[in-house]
């Protein structure tokens, strides 16, 4: 399905994915009610974002902030242009957002062995055959959803420490050949570096040529927005990120969470591309986070600062 | 001099000053003791940092922060191989740091007319000849100290809008032509970009050859760290940064400060560069901040996330 992937995310245009609904809520202790979700979609849809990682296809008791992703994934559907994305994070997950109207099923594999037992209690290779699998039940689907699969500590573990480039590449390969349509590469616990980001990405395009990469970063060691530039500068034009930099990752307690979605999109205007985001409308947008979740701290330099009076 | 400058700011070594002695104390409210910045200095000395702006000599009874600022260049005077600055923002500040013995003057102008009037209440002719007058000063004296210059709004200014590299290019010719040794090119506001970056650089290269630059970058807008990783793209290695990234400018209120030490460190290292600096040491030394100036947001994503496990 390249023709529709590239109208999803055109490899020549910046495509902002909001994550702050999935990865900026998993660890919170209150999460927004859905209606501020809807309200936090629709918003931020208005400020010009169009990919939104709506939630994750979970056990309801368990993950009760994302119990309504179904609804959430609805709601998205019916707006104009939005691409709705959900987290499958294993198969029973990923059957029942088949059963949805996603339009991007979202897979997860880690680069480090140690680090896939101890997130998904799977060895790498279980995980890469369920992600077959998954791509199989979605072939003999109507609608044919996208999948795409985040392969996490892609620049390092926080369990076994580094990893090698060229197992990314060696997963990111068995992920295509099963017909994953796009992979993203997760800095999960901000280890990477620019000149690091750029060298994964120039590995996977090397060995796998034109197909499909995002990046996934978060800002935990203060390099997210520099690693961001580095990726544009490498030719990657689909990044995640989320309002107000949300998200934690269990692996890396108390740290900083995703980049800023705000200064991420300063950070495409400056370098000269054309986002249709309306960075003051976004930075509105946290006055939900502010309201439902009060005890998050909400990061971010533009939100504080304000525009600048001319962008050169 | 090129002899001694080589030394304290090697072409082809990170040089990372700490300024959040004089930048980060200019609009606090309260400001750690003499005894407290002595040890600042030691601390942050002894996890590897070898330049410090330590004040600003300005008058005494208006600007208490700075009152001791002769205490603190004969203090770090006395610390082997440490590089001591002082700002002049005027010439009879000038005099007195000549009458010191701080190892740098830094004195400023603007890149723009406006902000030159606004800042310093003089149009950028007149600072100008003032910064030559220093210089013919300085070449008076017996230990003749590095005079430096600050090129405020060199990315955009926030009264007059966008500044023409040229007109930096000019204003940093100038300099040099009356004995100044070293320029920095400075973001005062936040408005810089990446490609900006790497662009002004090259432009004042282009012209003014191999003269020695700094870059002083603020987070005001989220891309402090990504337009420090563009400088070094760029050849620059001489940095400024202050530990938490302290610091504030009165034309953009409430705004984040200047780029975070430690996160900066963090980047030098993860770009292959030696820099003799033991973050968490670095980290540890902002326990004197936190305790002088409990009222400071501290920024950074490596205070609070900690070393990774290896880094690659």
């Amino acid at each position: 399905m390249p023709d529709t992937l590239n109208k999803i995310y055109h490899p020549d245009k910046i495509s902002l994915r909001e994550v702050g609904l999935r990865d900026g809520l998993q660890m919170v202790a209150q999460f927004p009610s859905t209606d501020a979700r809807k309200r936090w979609i629709s918003e931020e849809y208005a400020a010009g974002i169009r990919h939104f990682e709506v939630g994750s296809f979970l056990p309801k008791v368990g993950y009760p902030a994302f119990a309504d992703v179904e609804i959430l994934v609805d709601y998205a559907g019916d707006i104009n242009n939005l691409h709705s994305v959900a987290l499958c994070p294993n198969l029973r997950g990923a059957k029942n957002a088949l059963k949805s109207k996603v339009a991007e099923l979202t897979c997860v594999v880690s680069a480090s062995e140690a680090h896939n037992l101890a997130n998904l209690n799977r060895y790498q290779k279980q995980t890469l055959d369920e992600i077959a699998m998954v791509c199989g039940l979605r072939d003999k689907t109507h609608h044919r959803p996208l999948i795409s699969v985040g392969i996490a500590m892609s620049f390092g573990c926080s369990i076994s420490g580094n990893v090698e480039p060229g197992e990314v590449v060696d997963i990111a390969a068995k992920c295509f050949e099963s017909g994953v349509d796009m992979v993203w590469l997760a800095d999960t616990v901000g280890y990477a570096g620019p000149k690091q980001v750029e060298h994964l990405i120039d590995r996977v395009r090397g060995s796998l040529g034109d197909q499909p990469i995002g990046i996934h970063l978060h800002d935990t060691r203060g390099l997210g927005l520099a690693n961001a530039s580095a990726a544009l500068n490498a030719g990657v034009r689909a990044l995640d990120a989320s309002l107000g930099g949300l998200g934690g990752c269990p692996f890396v307690p108390n740290a900083t969470g995703n980049i800023v979605m705000e200064d991420l999109a300063f950070l495409c205007q400056k370098e000269g591309f054309e986002t249709g985001i309306d960075i003051e409308a976004l930075v509105a947008v946290r006055r939900i986070l502010e309201t439902e979740m009060p005890a998050e701290i909400l990061y971010g330099g533009y939100a504080k600062a304000g525009s600048p009076r001319i962008i050169p």
